[in-house]
Parts: C-alpha cells; sequence; structure tokens
C-alpha cells in the first residue's frame, strides 16, 4: 500500500510519466515488503508552486505514503534519492526545489475492506 | 471536521461528484461524532493515476482526514466498503483500484481559530 | 520544511495568488525555526468542493504540513487567523468555509537526501 503522489509545476506528457513510474517502481523495493506490485502513482502537473518565494522556477512536492508503523529511514533515504534523480532527468527539476514528504500509517482500505 | 478528498482517473460530471458526496454524507456518520454537516469533499478528477504499473484502467486514491486522536477501527470498516460501492457505482472504479488512507489527527483550523 | 498546500473551489489569478504567497510567507515565521526561505506553496483552483453539503458557495482546504516532531499550538492558531484573513479578501472565501489541517513529520526529502 504504498502510494507516490507527485505534484509538481511543470507539464508531463504521458511518456515522462511512463519513466516516472517505472523508476517509482524500482525505487519503491528499497522499503520493506514494497513492491511495483501494490505501488500507487497519482500525478499532478501544471499547478503553480512557489518555492523559497519564487513561483517561476520548476519545483515539486511529492508526497510517499505507506502502510505500516514505520520505516527504516535509510529506505527513505535510498528513495529520495531515486525520486529526485528521475524529476530531474524526466522533467529538468532541480533537487533543490523538490520536497518529499514521507508517512506511514496503520488505516487503509483496499477491495472494499481494510488491510 | 472530517474531510474525504477524493483523486479519480476517470472525468466525473456534477451529478456523479452530487452522489459520491451524498454517498459520503451518509457513510460518515459511521464515525463517532461526524456528520455531514461539518464534512468536507473536495474532488480531483481526470488525472493520471497509475497502479500496479497500469495506467489504463480507472484508479481511486482518497484520503479520509478527521479530527481527533483516534477512530474506532469498525468504523474505517464501514467507510471504506461504502466509498468502495459509491466510486464503483458511480465511476465504474473496481474495489481492486481503490486505495483509501485514513488519519485521524489533532491540529484542525476553521472559521479562523483552531477546534 | 513547511509546506502550505491550498485546494479552493474558485478561479485565482496569478496575482491572487502571489499575494497569497506572500501572507503565507510572513505567516509560516510564526512557527518556530520556519521562515519563507524554506515555505512551499502549491495552489489547486477551480475544483469542485462540499462542505455541509453545499457545493455552491466558495470553499477552501488547506495543508499545512511541517518537518518536526511537534509544534506550539499557539502557532497553529496565529497561522489559521493569517490564512482565512488572506483567503477572504483574496478570494472571497469565508472563514467558516475553511479548513486548514496541520501535521508535523519528521521524515522530509530535499535536494537528494533527507533532513
Amino acid at each position: 500500500m504504498p502510494v507516490i503522489h507527485t505534484h509538481v509545476s511543470v507539464k508531463t506528457t504521458a511518456a515522462q510519466r511512463e519513466a516516472l513510474k517505472k523508476a517509482y517502481g524500482k525505487a519503491i523495493s528499497a522499503v520493506p515488503g514494497k513492491s511495483e506490485g501494490w505501488l500507487m502513482c497519482p500525478f499532478e502537473d501544471n499547478m503553480p508552486i512557489y518555492f523559497a518565494g519564487d513561483g517561476e522556477e520548476p519545483a515539486a512536492y511529492v508526497e510517499v505514503n505507506v502502510f505500516g508503523s514505520s520505516v527504516p529511514r535509510a529506505a527513505w533515504e535510498q528513495l529520495t534519492a531515486a525520486i529526485c534523480e528521475a524529476l530531474d532527468k524526466q522533467l529538468a527539476i532541480r533537487a533543490d526545489r523538490i520536497y518529499i514528504r514521507y508517512t506511514a500509517t496503520t488505516d487503509w482500505g483496499w477491495n472494499g475492506s481494510n488491510f
């Protein structure tokens, strides 16, 4: 039950989102027990995002939410490196204009009932 | 202070959102102390959502956030059943392509001050 | 690492978002250790938002997420007052149609690694 929810200020193409999704799918395996088979990736693009008072340079806000009570810090570190690299490569968003917020929570619904 | 924040990959009509909002309004009463009178329902539609590597089949990501320190698990279970049923009925999104993430947190603002 | 993520039902202009961003930038200094230099402000507008069963009157849902383990309640209170005032002034959204959800969490990525 991992979700990687991407908000970016730039426009994206289907090919770029496909490449990001593939990169996320590989990266999520850094988190114990998670794989692309359970990964959801919503994308929101072309939205105004200010960072440090500036709304001109491309920026990204990514929320990574997983099912569970905790995740080793090293796993989040690996994800941060992979997500920043993918957003820079695909969308030319500089890593210092990206925030990624991580949460692990225990109440998730899927397929009509809860995990 | 419950919020049911719906993200779906398909387009929605005003009538469909109205029907979903009504279904959510009934369902939220499963959570002790909550009612439609305090329920907020933001809708985001027609957005790319990948699940299990696939971006073709309809999918939904729903965040249910309430004011409070905890909620009985049985209440979340009832909500999951009702939300999945409503999304399937109104938008033909299969329950196994829906994630619902639940949180209860204690800091909320409304009407100029905090609860 | 504060993020003020604004969702509003009304359309916004670049000038209105600029004014909101400025107001948020001033307001965030109420939170110990935070400043506009680290503030990210994603904006989503013109989206359907129901509140108390009504989808006609303007409404807003704001998520304020910061890095850290806790924040003094008084700081959140000041933010609520400032955010409600700014949304009313710029977008004519009444304070009693605004929810603001606050979280402080400890896992954040930026610039390729985690704080």
